[in-house]
């Protein structure tokens, strides 16, 4: 059989793998969203078989084949050098997946698969009852079960460096230390500075928003950002996320609460940012496994840069808040645009990530990557876990939390085993701002196209640079064709001293 | 191996299949409810590779082999005689199944899937532009394959017997005629009775109501019937219907247009009488194919007695007319109840089935019936259909359409080769009312409960009576088991005889 012929099979089985994932999805958004509550036990044997049939799919000795046929080995994934640059990228991205998913027994996955819901269930427990004692045996079997992976999918230090390349491929805890712990020295800093000067006044945000209205105004939002909702939706869920049921099928959600007005207008920006990355790979990756984000935190860098960057900023409020003021008139009839920019950046350790400023926030992920680094290190006991994260709490925002709850066991993340996620969001932030000062420098005219609400221009110029490669380049790779730079966090930090300087006045 | 290791390798088979086949009703629902539209075409592509790999479940020789060992063929279906007798119903149900599965080419099914869609885009193409012509070629492929179809399953006197048989099992043409010639014999005279007595006037149905109005009031309808939304929900669709995504999922969908009250009102009844059926399953039957309803009829007749009984009674409008009315309150304060009942109770013929009156609807079905017989005998051609589906309508009802899209081109049923389907919308009309017969002499009491509001007995004689046999028993035999009787259309004649009679003062 030839080339062609082979190359088209394995784009077929790749493209079944793909809406077999995009059931499951479904399955998932509809949990989140419209399930009643009485079929989520059944729902759930309905997801375990749907995965099993993916994985036997993922792992067919058929894909190992084809790619063999094509060249593509572990040592060569990219397979014959003959085939077009845009299929050996494919053959680089099929061959991962596959040697990564063989790479697990069988029964392993499915035992990680069974700790991994026990550890779940527990977790909510704990966090209830403010009793990590309780959750500790599972934290540690998680752990285990990480290690374990780790080791069958190899590494090169440390079992962490390992975990760590599911999220950000070729980045290990070196590499990421080297960045962080001089960043969270200046946040530090920073934050320091900032909690002596005069606080901003937003107490014109202490009032009941109707949960309608917000959501009103989030859609209206969305239509203004350019969101396409013949290709995508806005639902309510618990949790706010991004989720892709087909390329052209791309849903969001956001949740409104009636006395936290922003938290469900920065939560619609913030997955519009993922929709529209997941919206716009070019029509050539269609379908493929290249039409995905280059990592989780390349991914977070474009939730980020919208919700931040753009939607933080007092350009942004300039043509928006008006239109916020028409939904709640009565409300915020006397509150000056300025007064909001500065209500929407207010700086405000607190003891939770997700609650947290733009400041803050890169210090909570911190935080969590050291503490991971010495778990898998092996100098940090799980055990120990409570104790170390109170005092970094202290070192980093000189907070220290009075419950575990509000502490160590705030994220669901550990309970999932889903250690070496955590610095995707920080790294979001310092990848976001690098691709900000290369969009500004293309597009100068930016600060006027989002005061004047005009995004085209903005949404063009991520999807031609950054988008168009989907999957095709890793991180990094990524991160140095786009901008010509190596990982650095100092656009990040000139782009927070410039802000919060003007806004604090230091 | 052991009957009760075979025995439970059968049923986690036969769960799985079921677990699969929700998956494929979720992808329909979403796609009916909430997929943005740029998204169906990659949907129809996820439908088919979930449909190919239940297919291939359903026919795998694993099946046919347990089926075997545990004493189940083709000529003794209920297997084994030592095995309780809710497995031999099981294993007689699973065999047919797997046999009429098995039946169909792998080839054949899969041409006749893609004529099908071609058929249908033809379909809608030809209703739009009223040209049967255009229409043509696919129906007569439709009714080939159909055709075909009859012969791989085979057939007693008339292929549309093998047709018939699909949707009420063991009910062949001649027998279904037996009953339903006089049937339209006598419903054409009454009607003609009615037209020449005083129309009821319901004039005040002529105006705009509010559809969020309408869905709260049918989300209250819906409570007040006992729908339980820990176990289901109401959405909106542009044709309403009820999905089964989960022995705890029963979703049901209506639609809500300024102008047609009515519609939506009785639309919401309808489904949730499809919805109770399948929500009051035994749990002994929970997650099997037994878990299901004893045929199209039989589910009909209990969307049918709800909506019909119980919901065009005048007891259940004393009790909802004034929730009805605190919904609309400007529009119907000046609307008396025996008023509204009268409305809701109007005959008055019309060319569309989906728009007929009680009294009228089984003519709609009785005439599609005759037609789809003559075509499979043979004494009908399909280009003759414009030709006699006019010359019946007015035989029955005394009307003529001036355009086929308002008659033989308005349902979609041939287009997807459903031949054999119409019957039971009919049928399900006498078994509601031998089902009701049975149900006021246990529960004499039911009118009063009715006016009450509660509805609470009349459920549960229908789970206890009807739903706890499932798929159990064919049709025929639930009928008789349930009454005692066979198929017959007088209690259906002897209500509506006495309830119209009653109206209009005959």
């Amino acid at each position: 059989m030839g080339f062609a012929e082979n190359l088209e099979k394995l784009h077929n089985i790749d493209r079944e793998s793909r809406h077999l994932e995009r059931v499951v999805t479904l399955l998932r958004w509809d949990q989140e969203t419209y399930l009643p509550e009485d079929g989520v036990p059944e729902r759930s044997e309905q997801l375990a078989l749907l995965e099993g049939i993916a994985h036997q799919r993922r792992t067919s000795s058929e894909t190992g084949r084809l790619l063999s046929e094509l060249g593509s080995t572990p040592e060569n994934p990219r397979g014959d050098e003959k085939l077009p640059p845009l299929e050996q990228d494919f053959l680089k991205t099929l061959r991962r997946n596959y040697d990564r998913a063989l790479m697990l027994p069988g029964d392993f996955v499915s035992a990680a698969a069974r700790a991994e819901g026990l550890s779940q269930a527990a977790w909510i427990n704990a966090r209830r009852n403010n009793d990590f004692s309780s959750f500790l045996p599972h934290l540690t079997k998680m752990i285990d079960i990480s290690r374990k992976k780790a080791q069958y999918w190899g590494f090169e230090n440390n079992p962490y460096d390992g975990l760590l390349d599911v999220y950000e491929q070729d980045m290990g805890a070196d590499a990421i230390s080297a960045v962080f712990t001089p960043l969270a020295k200046r946040l530090s800093l920073l934050i320091k500075k900032i909690s002596s000067l005069p606080r901003p006044d937003n107490s014109f945000l202490d009032e009941d928003f109707d949960i309608e209205n917000q959501a009103c105004f989030s859609r209206d939002l969305l239509e203004r950002l350019g969101f396409d909702t013949n290709r995508g939706r806005l639902d309510i869920s618990a949790h706010p996320f991004t989720t892709t049921l087909g390329s052209d099928d791309v849903r969001i959600t956001s949740r409104f609460l009636p006395r936290l007005l922003l938290s469900g207008i920065f939560a619609t920006i913030h997955e519009a940012g993922h929709a529209f990355y997941e919206m716009d790979f070019p029509s050539e990756l269609r379908g493929s496994c290249l039409a995905d984000g280059a990592s989780m935190g390349i991914h977070e860098s474009q939730s980020r840069l919208w919700e931040n960057v753009i939607g933080r900023s007092r350009s942004f409020w300039e043509s928006s808040f008006p239109v916020l003021r028409s939904y709640f008139p009565s409300t915020l009839h006397p509150v000056k645009v300025a007064d909001f920019y500065r209500a929407v950046n207010l700086v405000e350790p607190s003891l939770v990530r997700i609650e947290a400023d733009e400041l803050s926030y890169s210090l909570h992920i911190i935080l969590r990557f050291e503490l991971e680094k010495e778990l898998f290190s092996g100098s940090l006991n799980p055990a120990e876990l409570p104790a170390a994260w109170r005092k970094k709490m202290k070192e980093f925002l000189g907070l220290e939390p009075e419950t575990d709850t509000e502490g160590v066991l705030q994220d669901v993340h550990w309970s999932m085993g889903a250690f070496g996620y955590f610095p995707s969001y920080a790294l979001g932030n310092l990848y976001g701002l690098q691709f900000w000062e290369k969009l500004k420098s293309d597009l100068p005219q930016s600060e006027q196209m989002i005061t004047g609400g005009n995004f085209a221009p903005i949404r063009a110029w991520l999807r031609d640079t950054i988008y168009v490669w989907g999957r095709r380049l890793a991180p990094q790779d990524l991160l140095k064709t786009v901008t010509g730079n190596t990982l650095s966090s100092e656009p990040f930090l000139a782009y927070i001293e410039s802000k919060y300087g003007e806004i604090y006045g230091f």
